[in-house]
């Protein structure tokens, strides 16, 4: 079911952007604005729900990044399930956005240079102490002893095994803006032909 | 596969409950600390996710109520398929607890005594401003005109048709404290036998 990997498209900015940028720059001044949901479906037709870090979008492209530990749960989802719908609300300006789409994993073994080259540039880009979590033993297994959370720190030129890459390409886009009397609320949806059609509903 | 409605079962405590109650204790000052994201799947099998308000436990039992407008698409999704993941983040103290289990929809025909009084006791006590949301036009309808949205104030004691009530019932808690370190990770599994049992794993 996963899509195989392609040359990443170069993509015209979405009609979305332009609203969840503003989102985005007013709600900076909190770090937990980056913070969003992301969800997907378990091998058991369960649904799956975490908080994931925005990482930016990859170049020339609407796909949102965020990265995962190669070893977690998710990663094995994705790669039987790609859809995932995003949840992200932000607190200043009381605005939700609601992104559905398909994942594609980035990790060591992908070849194509575009791709493997976003990875390395994120790896490079985290801090070190997000770095280190990288190192960190398995999760989700028995908790270990407190030495094995303070591993020598990784290279930060170039990404282990562990680091992979997760980005987002968005089909729908649900836009609910809390504030206002009455709310708005505007839904962005890529036609077959690849074009962005938008309309405003009743919240 | 909607489970069928039962009379509450009255429950013990169960031990995820004390550090959830202490979050949102801690995490009190910020209204938006109330909001959670819960995933379900729809029909076609792709994930969906949005963002909810927590209303407070279902009165003798460990599950959270969430409030649902009839007529919304996640009244339906849930009716096919009941599971969930609830993935709540705490801003202030740093953590997050993911939350996994089957809803039950309370609705106007719902004729148990215990959920009937849940969803009208759930009804009085919501604001003036948010039951009036549900007098508004049908959700995701094209955008109506602006008078649509300043209905009659509804009966403040008898929920209209279209306020429905979600309960969440817990078989999976796992809670991250990203303060810390290293950082802390508990899980709860609920066994066959209704017993809770509890896990420190890596994060």
């Amino acid at each position: 079911m996963h899509l195989p990997l392609q040359k990443t498209p170069l993509e015209d900015l979405a009609p979305w952007r332009s609203p969840l940028s503003r989102a985005i720059h007013r709600n900076r001044a909190l770090a937990f604005s980056r913070f969003l949901q992301l969800a997907t479906v378990r091998a058991d037709g369960t649904p799956a729900n975490r908080t994931v870090v925005f990482r930016g979008f990859l170049e020339s492209t609407n796909q949102l990044m965020f990265v995962s530990d190669r070893r977690s749960q998710k990663t094995a989802q994705i790669q039987q399930n790609p859809n995932a719908e995003a949840c992200w609300y932000f607190t200043k300006t009381r605005e939700q956005f609601r992104l559905t789409g398909q994942l594609t994993l980035i990790t060591a073994e992908t070849a194509l240079d575009d791709w493997a080259d976003a990875r390395k540039r994120l790896w490079q880009k985290m801090s070190d102490s997000a770095r280190l979590q990288f190192a960190w033993p398995q999760p989700k297994a028995s908790r270990a002893d407190s030495e094995a959370f303070d591993p020598p720190a990784p290279d930060e030129h170039s990404p282990p095994p562990t680091f992979s890459v997760l980005c987002l390409a968005v089909n729908t886009v649900d836009h609910l803006e809390l504030r206002g009397e009455p709310q708005s609320r505007c839904l962005y949806d890529k036609t077959a032909n690849g074009q962005w059609h938008t309309a405003a509903v009743n919240p």
